[in-house]
């Protein structure tokens, strides 16, 4: 035993060796410190530093909180009670941002990384795991023939998925926002996570979620894709063929799950311009889906009608309207928060369906245009659709 | 056209409103920059710092090479000519490891995050994503039933996977070291590139490779995981119970995926701990796999014979070396590196095999116990198997 110990113990030191890169290295450091009444304590080795501060989505007012520095060089921050959440965080030290050596778990927004924990027993449990039969998530990838290239995508199908060879599921299709990619659903947004949850409760129907790559430039994530290091953002993804091309999307979707294909087995949803999406798409590929979600939706973005790429995309946009709310959707959901940007724009466009009558489903919540409230309005989209 | 240019603008803005945790935000500094003779320039701005330094595992002899200030408090360094290789690195500004907020693409190394970047041309095109057809990677769940819990494993399908439903695979069952999970052949492994790139050459057939986790302390690596934030490594990882439960992740691919249900079908191969796992699983179960492979293996671990768990399991193994090769595996693989601190415990159990005249195929590298190995070690053995 005592030998088994010290070759682990060996190990323990070379991947100290082979991991050069870090300076802090591994240590005892607890950071985040999740306390009992929901208080939490982060912890910073930095015995040169002048300041170090810790900023995150948990602070009210304020930027960033001062840690203040104690024994060893270790800068502690005590933050108050925290609602049940899931919350994202960095430290800044001495003007620089920095990771949180001792926290390895880590969330991408854009080209922006986060560090982030969960304060459990409430809207926190929705994103946590939980001892619950899990989805399967795959990373596939399809042949768009209007794009002329391989596309990557995710795909999330439900515990049984696999065992119920005979059953076929609805799918719901769920668009990331400017700059995101076909793994933001998974990772900042929990969805595996949430769908897992609620299927387990049976607040939602078993059904496959599809979360396509929304940038048409690229074909796939950071690190995933052919044409080498790209920077997230620098992406253009505001062009037509990301509508134009999800038919493409839907016929592999068709032809490699056991959905339902029809209408009443499909919805589309997406955060901000993958809600500008969502509108569009279901506006042009009528009698596709009876279910749509806006999330923050990027309203109000004038598009050129005489696109070439998509003749007549753009074109008769109300006559389009006034077609989807005839075929009557089960469930038309616009969801904004109180301080997004957009909610001029979709304060707009409800008026227009308000003064025809169309109905639709509306959840203004605090905050502005963050993930937090995506989460919120994936939680509560997932459990209307396919009843 | 201008208010769509406008919206975007909006959106960007935006975007840098909400991820509140970057200080330096998005910039249009590039970093790294990889120049056509394959010197690559850092750059990073910090105006207050009073050192900048780079570290990487392409530099020689140095821990770090410092950086120069330059104009607006942007600091660089340029590399000397570097063969073509995936390579690592962080800053280090004023001592505290910083990552490279102009580069998204990162590995997480157990519990240390790094920046990566490739350079084509020869090695290193073995890592990137290349116009080919792509295998599917998935995550998907299996129940243990010697641990009595559900755990999270990766499985690479081959392109054509889907759509020759009659064809069976053989399957290479890949095991990660110690403090490692599921997600780390993929990532620093970059397993599915490399499988991609080899079956698209002729070079590999189409096989399946499993990724299971391989610390029974946990279900999943971080963020996917039931029992909360654990921290990599603090997870005793040597215990015999993963490789007694691997007759469970044989039985659950056995029955999910269309497999090759033999010994000629079936391959393992692991680094560092799954390296010692591969020698030990395939003592254990003896006609299960015609291909070993022992990458950088922690051989010379003394296990405690009368192991509770698993009842033998550790007893007669000069026996189980004689049933094992008395069976004739298609190949029996040991590679490590000339400055592996292993090479001693591999060079005995070579020994002893050489002393029995038990054929196997040696390969030994360049440097030590690192990943640049591993992966090398993965594009050589995976051309060898189920031919």
């Amino acid at each position: 035993m005592k030998k088994l110990i010290l070759a682990a113990a060996a190990l323990f030191l070379c991947a100290g060796a082979w991991a050069q890169q870090s300076l802090t290295g591994r240590s005892n450091i607890v950071s985040p410190e999740i306390h009992p009444d929901n208080t939490v304590t982060f912890r910073f080795r930095a015995p040169k530093a002048i300041t170090v501060q810790v900023s995150g989505d948990f602070l009210q007012g304020v930027r960033a909180a001062d840690m203040k520095e104690g024994e060893n060089g270790i800068w502690e921050y005590t933050t108050g009670v925290l609602p049940s959440e899931l919350y994202n965080y960095s430290f800044i030290v001495d003007g620089i941002s920095v990771k949180d050596p001792n926290n390895a778990y880590l969330q991408r927004d854009i080209a922006n990384l986060m560090n982030y924990f969960i304060i459990p027993g409430g809207k926190g449990d929705n994103y946590l795991v939980h001892d619950v039969p899990h989805g399967s998530v795959s990373r596939v990838w399809y042949h768009s023939d209007v794009m002329g290239k391989d596309r990557r995508l995710s795909v999330y199908t439900p515990a049984g998925y696999e065992d119920n060879p005979s059953k076929r599921y609805p799918v719901l299709y769920l668009l990331h926002g400017m700059g995101g990619d076909e793994e933001a659903w998974l990772s900042l947004g929990r969805a595996s996570q949430i769908l897992d949850n609620l299927i387990a409760q049976g607040k939602a129907v078993p059904m496959i979620v599809v979360m396509p790559n929304g940038n048409m430039l690229h074909q796939a994530a950071p690190g995933e894709d052919g044409s080498g290091m790209y920077k997230p953002y620098n992406s253009g993804s505001f062009d037509t063929s990301t509508e134009y091309q999800f038919r493409d999307v839907i016929a592999y979707v068709d032809s490699h799950y056991r959905t339902v294909k029809k209408a009443s087995g499909r919805a589309i949803a997406g955060l901000s311009m993958g809600g500008l999406h969502s509108y569009e798409i279901s506006l042009n590929y009528p009698k596709t889906f009876d279910y749509v979600g806006l999330f923050s939706a990027a309203l109000g973005v004038e598009r050129v009608p005489e696109n070439a790429m998509a003749p007549g995309f753009y074109q008769d946009i109300d006559r389009k309207i006034d077609v989807l709310f005839a075929n009557k959707p089960r469930l038309y959901y616009i969801a904004i928060g109180k301080d997004d940007f957009l909610i001029q724009a979709n304060n707009a466009y409800r008026a227009k369906l308000d003064a025809k009558g169309y109905k639709y489903e509306y959840l203004e919540t605090d905050g502005g245009h963050i993930w937090r409230n995506w989460r919120i309005y994936l939680n509560d989209f997932s459990q209307k659709i396919f009843k």
